[in-house]
């Protein structure tokens, strides 16, 4: 996507130098546009881990560059095969470990090791394989976002053919824009997609709170692609429900079982409370490798991450002279807790949108769309090449 | 209640010098305890206004506390009785104007503009009764109060029971706690009592964005008072409510019409909708001045304030330094939208909590509790005396 007129992916390798990995600081925005370059297991896992990157497909596409990263450190051990296996099986454990409830991380990371163990060969064809991999999940994550917005847009269409050119109210929470995948987005893909089409599109930006993902990424992406939306507080939704002003809610998710319950940042749960009961339509985004088709029922399966209290207790923000400062909101003596995540019943959603098509939540639904079954594959029409993948990957 | 051992008010006039009312200000909470004077109608309109002070009774409080300046600022033209009258019709309007969607703050101002011009006498006895008027208010809803936390306490006491000695974890949204009132609170009255009564709590203090009441009000409170207490996001309460994590939802309200349908600060009703959808008691304690006879439907009929969207857009609190500093948390271009306030309808709440006792939210249930019907008088057995108050005002 577009950042003051240039083009930017989330992740790339460093041109000249593809032992640095490049992502943009997400911590900087909205207010410092920031490149900060990975050059080891340990620099990925920390940027997950401190999320100077976040988002369902951009953690993937992070841990199987950090993978890639593993094959060029432990690249001196490939004349002990035994060696070589154990510390890739730690960078992946150790990347898997920065974000439990994200599906994507683990997908990524276990296609990875499985992928670099089988390659044949010597240290050169492995980092080789490796480095291909890496960005053809890269690339794959932003082909099936594209592919979303393209589905997800003709919801929109219809919707603004009712509404006589006033603009399509869509309601989002947290960020799952571009900034959360490779490329593109989720649920903001089809929001680029209406736009692009020169549908009249106006977005309520869920602030997001405690990480205020919303105030600071969403709406920045939106400026920056000139699409027209309104920040508000998490608590306004169910107001702007109540009185007709949404008229679709798209979110991300982190995590889908096979019927269709779908994790998501903390809060989302309550959004899909109020469409619900005010007959909104409630659409879940993702592109196929959020699946978890080993699970069922959401609610009890999906762990659900807990994270620093400092997250709530503290704000950073910039000043009125530009600098940035943090700021502690509560009482010194108040502790806070701060669970990262909440899952919404598959019954209060409306439909999913992945890069295959649209689907019921419901694991008829889903099976309709993916009736090759679990686990689920990774099956690109065209942008990455069906033989790149071992049989048993898809 | 308490504030480091000292026991406070949250309006009452300066010892030595009754034409200053003293109030606590709620902007320096809860990095700063400081208490700040009102000498004019002015001072009051701004203080409500900008928020120094807030919650349901306390600005009803206030603008009694206003009219009674208003007849100080008044007096000499007692001589003069259209002028007077006129004075204090642009008082009570001014006040009224302040904050729309607040009952109380209406119901204090007319009983006082009724009061004051029924008054015979010169201006030594407008003033004086309308000082005595303005106190029997505030003293008035610390009692109702009180009663409210009785009330409250015994649903407390039965959850308890069943918990066997493990605390009853309650779930509060805004502030509705005796800074919200003159003294005691609302919603945070049960709790308070429950405390005192030896019963172990436990509160989930909703953050409540944009203004961040529970972060810096509700918080300090219970912590004034030692009663275990969580921050937590807005955005969490849905995902704890699926989890068993909450046993009771207590909040405050702004207005609740005749068939119980209540506004109060904006999210409540996502949590009412959560509570509800789990099968979470959720109670709505109110004063009986918060009442609103006159209204029926609450999301057709009450006003909802919409505020300045700086609110959303910048925070405020303390740095690692001991500073107050304010920071902007979005883009430079990202406008935003910030209602005060959405409509939780009746068949969401299971009661309300009034001084009168516990009632269904149903036209049925309120009409059981106030037989005298509309409009809703004020009747206080004993700290209110009968005959301090013209016939028709109950």
């Amino acid at each position: 996507m577009n950042v003051e007129g240039r083009r930017y992916r989330t992740i790339w390798l460093k041109e000249g130098d593809p032992a640095v990995v490049r992502i943009i600081n997400q911590l900087a925005l909205p207010h410092r546009f920031e490149i900060i370059d990975l050059r080891s297991v340990e620099d990925v896992r920390r940027a997950v881990k401190d999320m100077y990157l976040r988002g369902a497909g951009l953690i993937g596409a992070a841990a199987a560059f950090g993978m890639y990263l593993a094959v060029l450190e432990a690249g001196s051990a490939a004349g002990d095969p035994a060696g070589f296996e154990a510390a890739l099986r730690r960078a992946a454990a150790l990347l898997k470990d920065t974000r439990p409830t994200a599906s994507n991380l683990a997908w990524a990371a276990d296609r990875m090791l499985a992928l670099i163990l089988r390659t044949p060969g010597g240290a050169g064809e492995k980092r080789e394989r490796a480095r291909l991999a890496a960005q053809e999940i890269a690339d794959g994550d932003a082909e099936c976002c594209r592919r979303i917005g393209l589905h997800g847009a003709e919801l929109i269409k219809v919707i603004a053919e009712k509404k006589r050119g006033e603009p399509v109210n869509i309601l989002t929470h947290c960020n799952a824009g571009w900034l959360a995948f490779v490329d593109y987005g989720s649920a903001l893909s089809p929001v680029y997609a209406a736009f692009d089409q020169g549908i009249k599109v106006h977005v309520w930006v869920d602030e997001t709170r405690p990480r205020n993902q919303g105030a600071s990424l969403t709406a920045w992406e939106l400026a920056r692609h000139g699409v027209s939306h309104d920040l508000i507080a998490d608590n306004a939704g169910g107001h702007l429900m109540q009185h007709g002003m949404v008229d679709l809610v798209i979110t991300g998710a982190d995590r889908v079982t096979r019927r269709g319950d779908a994790a998501n940042k903390i809060g989302t749960y309550l959004k899909a409370l109020a469409a619900k009961e005010n007959g909104v339509p409630f659409y879940t985004a993702l592109p196929s490798s959020t699946f978890d088709f080993t699970m069922d029922d959401g609610l009890g399966e999906i762990p659900i991450e807990e994270r620093d209290s400092a997250e709530l207790r503290f704000i950073s923000g910039k000043t009125a002279e530009g600098r940035i400062e943090t700021v502690q909101i509560c009482p010194d003596e108040s502790p806070a807790r701060n669970w990262g995540f909440d899952v919404t019943p598959a019954r209060y959603i409306t439909g999913l949108i992945s890069e295959r098509g649209i689907c019921d939540a419901s694991e008829e639904g889903i099976r309709n769309l993916y009736p090759e079954g679990n686990p689920v594959p990774l099956r690109l029409g065209g942008s990455m090449p069906e033989e790149s993948f071992p049989a048993d990957f898809g």
